[in-house]
């Protein structure tokens, strides 16, 4: 049996009562921490919890060699990693293997950024539109890509939640910080004006799950230099706000209450 | 102090530990089950495993009294609900006010629909566009939005999360096959025939978070006489498909192999 357990979102306690139960009953549990990890945990805080000990795969060991299904044939194999298990798409594939090979799966969900984040800017759900990953830039790699999939939601009067990257095997995570330098240097190398500049409303969220989250809205100009703290970190472009929003904004988030009389 | 508390997908095993260890410590919970609620669970089972009774409010206690706010500046209070507790805006506006009156605030996350249900269904979650739901139609109410929705996302390569109604109040909860009734009914009264008709490929998904989760693809003339089994049910209009999603939709979701042939 192969059971694909996702941790949720911050520490080792974010794990639901369902992960807990499989993880301390399987044989041989396999975490997979570079497309996601738990900030505020370490492999021993989870292996203490759960009372088995936890063999951390390497990128290869996961994409290619995925040996671990091999064993779920016989025995009852966990691969853990944090938020939702099945949000990347490599996993995804992991079900096809399994159901290819008559292996018998289980996928035991986490909380994840993808929902978390948007319930915690206090914007609607229902509002959000297509998300976006900004990258890290490298050597001929500066992709326009976020900054255009941003305004296309705005063009539609829709939120965008902004993922930032993850290079795990650098521990390099990128910070509310660094993607809106990403977005203003990207829209001052636009021939026309874009959509988002300085003066653009957005939010900073960090460490979403734990204790010391921080959920901030300002001006890009003022969320640019303001320090978030450690990762992981994600930001939200607002489209046109609904009142309860805006409310929230100011309230929680420590907008300028001028945004309320715009609308 | 006034602690948020979502409680997961499906039944009390899905609430996180940091949800466990909150309940077992405060002074009094209250549950607002009309938004969303366990389906695998009760609150029976849900007293026993946190050794602590709930009281269930009703609609107006939650959206005009809020009394367990005033509560909360004296003791600790929680107050529970099924996903994420703050993919409901009224939820929300608990903060706001919280913020307001000096009542210091927690936020416990939970596994929610909005990520899990793309999760599950194979497809790549930074494609999909806005999510839309599907209202129970009533006397002069029977908007065509959910349908021009799935249309939108369609015309530029974005899947649909579908949710569909909830009535709590009258035990009534739309099926899948209810769904998908509405948009063929909508598809039928348009003037011009509409992108989504008994062809269009879809996904029926049932019970996520459960051991007998359903996630089943086919034309929507395949799934709209299945039966998925119990609630909460939702819908999934996949856009164009990339080998990777194809492969699953054929082989965890039984969707016909001839999708493999069309990419």
């Amino acid at each position: 049996m192969f059971y694909l357990v996702g941790l949720g979102l911050f520490d080792e306690k974010d794990m639901s009562l369902k992960a807990l139960e499989c993880l301390k009953n399987v044989d041989k549990i396999y975490a997979e921490f570079f497309t996601s990890r738990l900030f505020g945990s370490s492999f021993e805080a989870i292996e203490e919890l759960i009372g088995n000990e936890i063999e951390v795969l390497v990128r290869n060991e996961v994409e290619e060699e995925s040996k671990f299904l091999d064993e779920a044939k016989d025995s009852n194999v966990a691969l853990i990693t944090g938020g939702d298990p099945l949000i990347a798409t490599t996993h995804s594939e992991f079900l096809v293997e399994c159901s290819q090979k008559g292996i018998d799966y289980e996928v035991i969900h986490g909380s994840s950024i993808l929902s978390s984040a948007p319930a915690i800017s206090g914007l609607q759900a229902y509002k959000f539109g297509k998300v976006t990953t900004i990258p890290f830039p490298d050597y001929n790699f500066y992709p326009k890509s976020p900054y255009f999939a941003i305004e296309e939601n705005l063009k539609m009067d829709m939120h965008t939640l902004v993922l930032l990257d993850i290079q795990a095997h650098k521990n390099r995570y990128m910070t509310v910080n660094e993607g809106l330098e990403y977005l203003m240097s990207i829209n001052e190398s636009l021939d026309e004006e874009g959509l988002i500049n300085e003066d653009t409303l957005a939010m900073g969220i960090a460490r979403v799950g734990s204790k010391d989250c921080i959920v901030k809205a300002g001006k890009i100009s003022e969320l640019i230099d303001y320090d978030f703290g450690g990762p992981l970190h994600c930001i939200i472009i607002p489209s046109k706000l609904h009142i309860v929003e805006a409310e929230y904004l100011v309230e929680i988030a420590g907008a300028d209450p001028e945004i309320l009389e715009e609308i």
